[in-house]
């Protein structure tokens, strides 16, 4: 299982054919001509930019009809697909197919984004910034993106405006979406097809995943009008084609510098993998022989699992022998060639560094709730900190309260979600005892927040008291009609706030300020001795990366009908369901299912359309292989890919399992 | 809960007052004088090796009457605790005070041994292995410890000798024991006092544990007649008083070099932490609101706890800023003077650590037996193995099933302990599971292993169809009554052996056999250059410590009968049970219930114990604090502290607790 991962670094950037997150405005297209003999030009970027689509909640998508319709995988949205479930009808374990435009379902928590202009603001927010450290360096470039991004909003709701720090802070640009809340669901397989071979077959290729979705988006009660949408193509991504990925990764480490790579193996690493396997065994357990437990707990199971594989793989990349050694060795270069007024980064980033080091865990526990796992204390955190915010000037606020930002905490409040009370006060439950674990009995925080009360006693009280489950009562708290200390919920929020805020902000002053600072003192550094800063590390916005459709080693780059059918063992994750079972007579064997390609993708690009040279869509991304997770830190062409269901697969499956067929003639329309 | 464990190297020896586990035959005397104006002599050493025991699962123990008295911690009799009980009458819900001597019940697996005579043999070992290296190394080294234990033996199962491989392989001492197999139990508190606190507690101080037990040595059907006995006192370890801990610690990792402690870092650790996480949280979760499934699961997720936070503790201390820095030093320091016949031996155990790397996934899952977790399993193995070894030489053997040392293994097959099947499906199928989730389905030995079925249908297939939790079984096919075929568990068993015997080999002829030569010229290296080897790293062999009764920080060295009854909020794990409720008007506050002291302990040391100037147990090692942990690596006496029951209140326990009136009047004689 310990893969030899020849990863091979970021530096200095092009060094590896189709390695690259790439900007719409700064893209190598001379380099892919060079490469590929094709090279998309500014109309076939702009196409490919306004038919793409960021679903908010960390998933990529585009627009794949005149009439709204979007493709995106299932895994983006399950949480749909539970909000919209109840024990009398479960849309993970059959599937969903409206039967009309009428009969689309609402995904009420769900964010669409589409990129409508970028604009570099770098000069504007360093300047703000410039000869300050610390707090007032935070403070500062807060301030200063707030009101960008307020000056570009206007207070439209339909607009989103978001200052994007790209290069880890060294350069800024403003990305002007248009937001869609109005967004349906119109077809989803059902889960154990999209999620075939389970955890086993996860990151693995050859794989038989249907891990596919179409959402569309509605405006004034009507199917948006979309006729920037891309055209789904059967037929496409043969071996060796050309392919782009439009979508938008969450983030990647390859500039880091060592003592920050450090960071992330000692301490960032261990910590998520270990939350993460405790949490598998517990979640897993919990529901096990239960049905009801189990719908309301097995999409949140497989994140975990994902999570937990995906990290896995990440760390053994990071101590892969030779791996930072190569890395040091690049780094001292660069080190010593660097500019006298640069110097200094590397030693910055150290000192952020170890600041995150003593702060990580009650970082982790307190500011990102992972000692509070629960959707009703996330309500009440949201109700307490929107109610404090506010109050403040917009510049002041924490970022995700600024005017700019807020609808989509508002859309989450107001999103008519079912709360599985039960699992509340388990998961809760479970962090509690981390937390009393993890401090010690004896910290005071955890003396404060459980007091002689056992864990589950004060997961309980807390979840059996509150009334933040229902959407109304949240509302009425939004709109001041209800006191924030009318609620065991909300008390117990604004109770822990105070120290939540305070890691938050020695956070932000002592790791993430001097980050920042280091970062664009290496940027600098590296345009000067290297003569180009190549691609950002990923930051969830907007990036193409291009590849060829290609397999590895002895793996084809398909897999195909026949394949699935082979595979089957009649047990879980290896069992067909019905439709398939079913539709086998009167599928083609040799239909490809899913695809493997050289793109460089990486979390986040879940739901990216697989783009031809014409600007069509010839397959939905969903995965990468294992090499893959290696591709945080660095692209390695031989064996990294990203995998992809097959558009053959996609009309297969809509038209001769699914039943899908107004949807699958919209398509080609 | 990131503490900064500022560890010191163990390089040179004796840098740190306290600091060692050292050999009775090579205990630093004059240095103690020097320190602390007390020297133990000949004698005392003598008589304390004599008191002082070894159980064989892995704790120390010492006899504490002139009848056969041993005293050793709860948590060591734990396993003897639950194989005598039965859904009717719970030996670790309750305490167990047997009425008289002949109510005193076996421990049927347990084993007990007497350090009597220690011989060098370092030169005749060495002169086997000489000039061989890999596979032929271990061949010889093999089969001349075997022939030295059985020449030592004799074919006496009361004699248990076993050759020593000291200084990571450059020194060989015989250790000839008396060897006790008939031990009962006489007394244990209940364990949610013996763990009192739970984990939030656990290797923290100040700490209210009662962590302590009685057994007795019987031979020929009477009480062994033990004049060697050490002496319990009440009264004694005060504040800075001297103090002595001899016990068996199980193993350190001080003298390693820094590719071996990187491996630790990136592989050995984390594989281990993961595992645990995930059991935890099953364990936990599997027996929730089962009395029954608890009863027969709690002490083994006690153990998986324990085992999560104490090698969480050990990776924080590898990782603390600036640890491996110092290491790393101190090394190119000796690497730099080493002599040149030794200059290689750094290089040898980087080759080894890299082999590892490789192999320590399949070793851990297939020959550790991490993908076959079952006790039933377990049997079989042996059952297989036994059989195939047997036939062998008695030099070729895989040294466990060597005539010297198959005693233990077949006292484990005859014990009749209960086996829980339920659990046993539930273990095996988690473990089944995670051998596909990490080497994936397309395994060619997981096909073998599951073929098209599921993790869990085969578990209950194996579980159900076995007779191995019958002892009469065992018995038969040990006798060769009962065919190796008629069995699915022993087909299971020696289905999957094959892959698991090569991996073992290969990983002792590729990593062990390396590590074993360069360490021996490691330590030739260090006595050249500074002129000691110091101690050993710690082998599960008797060793000697020496320290202080002293507290650290604002911490004293002393917990109260009165903290304790503060500490209580009426709910686990900080709940009293009924006889401490009862008892609490009988009690002084000011008893001393458990103390701390600087003594240089690590795992195995378990139940070792507390010895004064004159040569008198006064109390009695349960536990570290959590700076101990990293006691793996070095030695920090600042504030590593070892914490054991104060002599004051196992007394108290016994004569106002638990009535037990008559064992204290034994240990009083």
């Amino acid at each position: 299982m310990r893969r030899a991962l020849l990863l091979l670094a970021a530096l200095p950037a092009l060094a590896h054919a189709d390695e690259g997150m790439w900007l719409f405005n700064d893209f190598p297209a001379a380099d892919v001509k060079k490469a590929y003999g094709f090279s998309p030009d500014a109309k076939w970027l702009e196409k490919v930019r306004l038919g793409a689509l960021r679903l908010a909640n960390g998933c990529s998508a585009s627009f794949v009809s005149k009439d709204g319709l979007v493709l995106t995988n299932h895994h983006c949205v399950r949480s749909c697909l539970e909000d919209l479930s109840t024990p009398q009808r479960d849309l993970l374990s059959s599937p969903f197919v409206a039967k009309s435009r009428d009969k689309e379902e609402p995904c009420a928590a769900f964010e669409l984004n589409q990129l409508v202009a970028i604009t570099d603001v770098s000069a504007r927010v360093l300047a703000a910034v410039k000869d300050h450290e610390g707090a007032e360096f935070q403070k500062r470039l807060k301030m200063e993106s707030a009101q960008i991004e307020q000056d570009c909003a206007g207070g439209d709701r339909k607009k989103r405006c978001d200052v994007v720090s790209l290069f880890n802070g060294a350069k800024f640009h403003l990305y002007q979406y248009r937001r869609f809340q109005d967004v349906r669901l119109v077809f989803a397989p059902e889960f154990p097809m999209a999620a075939f071979g389970g955890d086993p077959d996860n990151f693995n290729f050859p794989r038989y995943g249907v891990d596919m979705a179409l959402l569309r988006v509605w405006e004034d009660g009507k199917p948006r009008s979309t006729p920037e949408a891309l055209k789904l193509k059967a037929g496409g991504a043969n071996e060796n084609d050309l392919v782009f990925v439009a979508g938008h990764p969450g983030g990647t480490e390859r500039s880091r510098t060592i003592a920050h790579l450090e960071l992330q193996r000692d301490v960032v690493l261990p910590w998520a993998l270990l939350n993460l396997a405790e949490m598998r065994g517990r979640l897993d357990q919990w529901m096990q022989g239960d049905p009801e437990r189990t719908r309301v707990t097995r999409s949140r199971l497989r994140s975990v699992e994902n999570g937990l594989k995906a990290y896995r793989g990440r760390y053994e990349a990071l101590v892969a022998p030779g791996f930072l050694d190569q890395k040091r060795a690049e780094e001292a270069s660069l080190r010593e060639k660097a500019p006298a007024e640069t110097k200094g980064a590397w030693e910055l980033i150290a000192t952020a560094a170890t600041a995150q080091r003593r702060l990580h865990g009650r970082f982790r526990l307190l500011e990102v709730g992972e000692a509070f796992q629960s959707e009703l204390f996330g309500h009440a955190r949201m109700l307490v900190r929107n109610a404090e915010e506010t109050a403040k000037p917009n510049g002041e606020r924490l970022p995700e309260y600024s005017d700019a930002r807020k609808p989509f905490l508002l859309q989450q409040l107001a999103a008519p979600a079912p709360i599985a009370k039960d699992l509340e006060k388990a998961t809760l439950t479970w962090s509690l005892t981390r937390l009393r674990n993890l401090l010690g009995a004896d910290d005071p925080l955890v003396r404060d927040v459980l007091g002689r009360e056992s864990p589950d006693d004060l997961a309980a009280k807390l979840v059996d008291g509150t009334s933040l489950h229902d959407v109304t009562a949240r509302q009425e708290v939004l709109d001041g009609k209800r006191a924030l200390d009318s609620d065991p919920m909300l008390v117990f929020a604004k109770n822990v706030d105070a120290a939540a805020r305070a890691v938050r902000k020695q956070y932000e002053d002592e790791a993430d300020a001097p980050f920042k600072k280091g970062y664009e003192q290496v940027a600098e550094a590296r345009k000067a001795v290297l003569g180009t800063t190549g691609y950002p590390d990923a930051t969830f916005t907007l990036r193409l990366s291009y590849g060829a459709v290609k397999g590895y080693g002895a793996v084809k780059p398909f897999t195909t009908v026949q394949g699935f059918y082979d595979r089957l063992t009649g047990k879980p994750p290896f069992a067909a369901t019905e439709p398939w079972l079913k539709a086998k007579a009167q599928l083609k064997g040799t239909t490809r299912f899913d695809v493997a390609t050289t793109n460089d993708i990486i979390g986040g690009n879940s739901g990216s359309p697989l783009i031809d040279k014409a600007g069509d869509v010839v397959g939905l991304v969903f995965d990468g292989n294992l090499p893959s997770l290696g591709g945080n830190f660095g692209y390695d062409g031989r064996e990294n890919r990203a995998t992809a269901v097959h558009g053959d697969l996609i009309y297969t499956a809509l038209e001769k399992v699914y039943g899908a067929d107004a949807v699958a003639k919209e398509l080609k329309r």
